[in-house]
């Protein structure tokens, strides 16, 4: 899933430029380098990339080793039960018993051998039984921007690696709840990663979706009868439900069960979180580019192209700069970038910075 | 005078754009206003700009209606009280009697036509008598970066103003002694602007500064025997004596008076000294360019060539950005400026930033 606009890492993540097309950790694209780690698992030619029309051009360019018939772009953006429904589809009319994993692409994963590990325990988990199979983080902190999964105890082992029974999916809890949820050591960060066979997510659809369920029966129907994928999805993708695979799917299901991440995961949400995978200078200033701090500790500057970039006096600021926009926020504000964002799209002559 | 470096309004201000080849305030170069401003009283064929080789191309460009000849470079600065004596050589080969302004070109005067009027009284002044004129400002708060004149009651009043003997020129104060001459109401502050006869200016070099007086006569002979001022300035300018006029001639001279300046008057030192010319939004920030600011007030936003800089969640910020350098500073800070401007001339990679 390679759709979201990212506008939190703006102005370095633009519309035809999100975050998963930038290399905000690392040297490739997020986009790329979720691909080179499912590769180790499902072969190059099996990997798809669902993104949208803006940003389809980028995502060929950040993976030009793909197949190009495999980067498939929505005509708009209609949240992830729908991106499910159409990989769904997509993987069907190549193999209709197959198990697939649904992965977003703007996730840090270093430790790449134990995410194969796992995904692989996922897949044999799908193929194993009738199961909706999920991936969960083990909770850093009592976070409210995730989606929690409560485990009910041991469903199996596989391969050596113990997969939990799922009692519920819950959404975005509030402070209090969160704390009581990382307190009792039952639940997991829902990082949004599943893995499940054709089949049995068709009939999770059927039974909690009917709508998308019958949307998707026409877009397969439609794109069989021309061959034409493209104005399939141009006639009938606007008319599905805009819901997330959560809620759609998972908070309504009683198949699913969990394999505990064990490897190191971060979706790196906003720019406060890339300073952990950088190494600071002696005050704590992660410089990236030609970027200077003086006197001020904890800042993070990124300046691109040469441009010179200097902080003085002050700390724990974020600043980026791009040819086309520099941002100015301090740390604890960046989730009000999105305020400015709105305002940017309101004015006609600034609209172009978005 | 237009040789300082400027180096407060960096990014903007640069080695060879220094502030007063600069739009800091209005539309024109700080230069170019002075100029015009002065031209009301002086006519244009006697305006001479004493600059450095590094801005020469800077100020003709900046002044494209004065004589190429009146643009006079030195090789590089000596200081005010060389640059004073280089302006007397200039002034005396053409006239050797004549009354002569010495100028600052990086002060905003909005008042032009009650500053021409008391220039004129200045010269006046002047020419009434073996004086030297300074104008002095009324202090409008115990200030520190400013040199001091204190005032011995009335000396001649001329064409309807007030002209008053100055008892002593003194250096910049410490803050209790600057509040003591606040409130004394004996002081104005010295904003370097003189107003002097060749040989009246001529005895006080040789009466208080024996070693410039030489070198000075000695650049004469030269620029005399060869008429090439270029090669003259090049051998025996390097040899002048580094002094400030203040301390050279002003506070040692005891036929000095003062004229009480009516006009406004603001030389803006620094990065924070721009906003009272400029009319703020609603919540106080000044902003210059393509500058926006998101939930936050008091800052100074500049951004040049189009490019968007935004400034989310902070206060009382300077953001400058140019194409070549953003500068981001607390206002209370401006002064550290300098110890930036220090780390980028002593790296190789970055002296080109200055």
């Amino acid at each position: 899933m390679a759709g979201g606009r990212g506008e939190r890492f703006w102005p370095q993540s633009r519309l035809a430029t999100p975050k998963h097309l930038l290399p905000i950790v690392g040297d490739k694209t997020m986009l790329a380098q979720t691909v080179d780690r499912v590769v180790g698992v499902v072969p190059r030619a099996n990997v798809f990339v669902i993104t949208t029309q803006a940003q389809l051009k980028g995502c060929q360019a950040a993976c030009p080793d793909l197949p190009a018939g495999n980067i498939v772009a929505e005509p708009m953006g209609r949240d992830t039960a729908a991106a499910t429904g159409l990989a769904l589809l997509l993987v069907k009319q190549r193999s209709p018993n197959a198990a697939f994993a649904m992965l977003p692409a703007d996730h840090v994963i270093h430790d790449v051998a134990e995410y194969q590990k796992l995904l692989s325990v996922a897949f044999e988990a799908a193929e194993a039984a009738d199961v909706l199979v999920t991936l969960g983080i083990k909770p850093a902190e009592a976070a409210t921007g995730f989606g929690y999964i409560q485990q009910a105890g041991p469903w199996k082992e596989i391969s050596g690696r113990a997969v939990m029974a799922v009692k519920r999916f819950v959404e975005k809890p509030d402070l209090e709840t969160a704390k009581a949820y990382l307190a009792s050591g039952e639940y997991f960060w829902n990082a949004g990663m599943f893995v499940w066979r054709v089949p049995v997510v068709e009939n999770a659809f059927k039974a909690h979706a009917a709508d998308l369920y019958a949307g998707l029966a026409k877009l397969e129907a439609a794109a069989k009868a021309t061959g034409d994928w493209t104005a399939a999805l141009a006639q009938l993708y606007p008319t599905l439900p805009k819901i997330s695979v959560d809620y759609a799917l998972m908070e309504k299901s009683t198949n699913v069960v969990v394999v505990p991440a064990t490897f190191d995961w971060d979706d790196v949400g906003a720019w406060p979180a890339i300073a952990k995978h950088f190494t600071p200078d002696a005050s704590g200033n992660v410089l990236r580019g030609v970027a200077m701090v003086e006197d001020g500790k904890d800042n993070i500057v990124v300046s691109d192209d040469g441009h010179l970039t200097a902080v003085v006096g002050l700390s724990d600021l974020i600043v980026v700069h791009t040819p086309e926009a520099t941002l100015v926020v301090h740390k604890d504000r960046a989730q009000d970038i999105k305020a400015l964002l709105k305002r940017l799209a309101d004015d006609p002559a600034k609209k172009k910075f978005l």
